[in-house]
């Protein structure tokens, strides 16, 4: 354990993505001696953690995020940061292999030595998954990159995955706003803390109508924080929207000029700290929602019932609620009417 | 049970009200006697209910909820419908008296022998209200009532619960949208089949606007459905908005044939029932986790380790999937690193 500490911590160029690369996937095992390791290893890095940013980023296929991100990276390096880049990609477990994340998508950001990129896990759940991500994260910031740089593809909930577990959320969106191609799930738009539109320049005029539109739909359909305050309080940041072309490195200082105005200003109102914290108990939570329902499926008894009592749900015949309460009698060994 | 049972399906409007009072009394009961009796009463009234149109209403305080409601309830009850109104609003357990639902502020409606209403259950957590409010529907539904319409005010994550348990969701808007009184939670207005604007002969000009915005703004903001097919596919309903002025009774007729053209819609392409299918089954793995979450937190070791372990994770010392691991392998007395 100490050499692979040592090396992440202390590490030079080669030794020290070496010594990365090796501990996230000693994290990504499932044997309980390496779970074991892991645990030691990721406590002993955590008090070298938190110094980084962190930044999700996503947007459906096409949008341009590889590109984005290659310009966004490289631009950091050329002013003194060190950028990590990891990618959640739920579906990569079915296609069975990672698009996200792909080195060969950012040809010079991949080799160069103060960037350090990582495929999303290739097997697991979206929560198993994410806490791989959010692990590895860990890893980058002990590792001494500042800048961590989380991807996603807009497929089911992980979009509120990335947004759960980074400082910042940024939804990337072509110029054309409102268009069949432009489908986004509902509820991601509403994560975002700053939406870019990227290929600005292919069509200037759409992308200023859909930054118009998307301006307006961002404040009418619901606020930051509490609404109360929300417009009288001048140190909430307000998500914005903004045009680039990363294929043409057009935008990417003012991109960064938002991200740190964001930080500046979440920094000094204590919302950064506070959404660290929030974050860091909601994964715990999860993590223990999802071990107790493991357990509860597990359960010989419940497994004997639970196909049955999921047909007789779904057909009508027993209410939800009784329902709950018999499967929950049967894995703690009481009587249903005991059950609150 | 048996009278009850006959008194709620064959009784008299009398009879019939009383009984279902009763009924709803005694699934609202936390007495485990109660929740036994409970359980078989509602277990005997489920095949006959799912046969009335379920509507979920929200609306921040001040748009005018109750006389939308009062004058759609008697709008119906014109028809020949018979109409029941549930309300969920967990912060009255806070204040103490419970504000929706409220008969007095449907004077007329309430004291129709037609209508049922019945205000929030006064405690509990918005999980344990939404639950009593699922199961008083059902009672409705098996008393004959054919339209049931549970409202909620803006507060927290109940507008969720609404949706979760109604065939449509529409929510009610001031004409002055955009300003900030009009600040609605985030997440919330995407859960609408239907936006109403309200008061709309206050400031026509303005409600106009606010009806254009909202409606290009949904279209924006994410698809109902899947984003793929959701354009090309005919018999998929769009969120619309309406204007209408409730006090005036203008436009009760225009929302309740949107109302059952969403209906027809969502019966002819199968979506009505899958809905409900979905909504059922996510209320029994609702109830279950909350049942299991509460069995975890009150086990003997994780009440110990438990407060000690939330600092940890709040102020980075321990990894939260660390946390978990220790806290599930407590309760399950286990080693930690066997813990998934």
């Amino acid at each position: 354990m100490q050499p692979l500490l040592d090396a992440i911590l202390h590490g030079g160029p080669m030794a020290r993505r070496r010594a990365m690369a090796k501990a996230i996937t000693l994290l990504e095992s499932t044997r309980a001696d390496h779970r074991a390791q892991a645990d030691a290893l990721l406590t002993a890095l955590l008090p070298h953690t938190g110094k980084a940013f962190r930044l999700g980023i996503s947007g459906v296929p096409g949008v341009g995020k590889s590109t984005f991100i290659e310009a966004l990276g490289l631009y950091l390096i050329a002013q003194g940061h060190r950028v990590a880049v990891l990618a959640i990609d739920p579906s990569s477990s079915v296609s069975g292999g990672s698009i996200l994340g792909d080195k060969t998508r950012m040809e010079k950001l991949s080799v160069h030595e103060m960037a350090y990129i990582r495929p999303s896990p290739s097997s697991g759940t979206l929560g198993g998954v994410a806490e791989k991500t959010r692990e590895a994260m860990l890893v980058c910031e002990a590792a001494g990159y500042d800048v961590v740089i989380v991807e996603t593809v807009g497929v089911g909930q992980s979009e509120t995955a990335v947004a759960g577990m980074t400082d910042m959320f940024v939804l990337l969106q072509l110029p054309n706003a409102g268009d069949d191609l432009q489908a986004i799930k509902k509820g991601v738009m509403e994560l975002a803390d700053l939406v870019v539109i990227n290929k600005a320049d292919l069509d200037p005029k759409a992308a200023t109508r859909a930054q118009a539109q998307i301006t307006s739909s961002l404040r009418l359909l619901g606020l930051h924080g509490n609404p109360e305050h929300a417009h009288h309080d001048d140190t909430l940041w307000h998500p914005k929207v903004i045009q680039i072309s990363a294929l043409r490195g057009q935008g990417i200082d003012t991109f960064w000029a938002e991200v740190s105005e964001f930080r500046r200003l979440q920094t000094a109102n204590g919302r950064l700290a506070a959404r660290r914290q929030q974050q860091a108990l909601a994964w715990m939570w999860e993590r223990i929602d999802a071990g107790l329902k493991q357990a509860f499926r597990q359960h010989p008894q419940v497994r004997r019932l639970l196909p049955a009592m999921e047909a007789d749900v779904a057909q009508g015949r027993v209410p939800a609620s009784t329902a709950a309460r018999i499967l929950l009698a049967a894995q703690f060994g009481k009587a249903p009417e005991t059950i609150e």
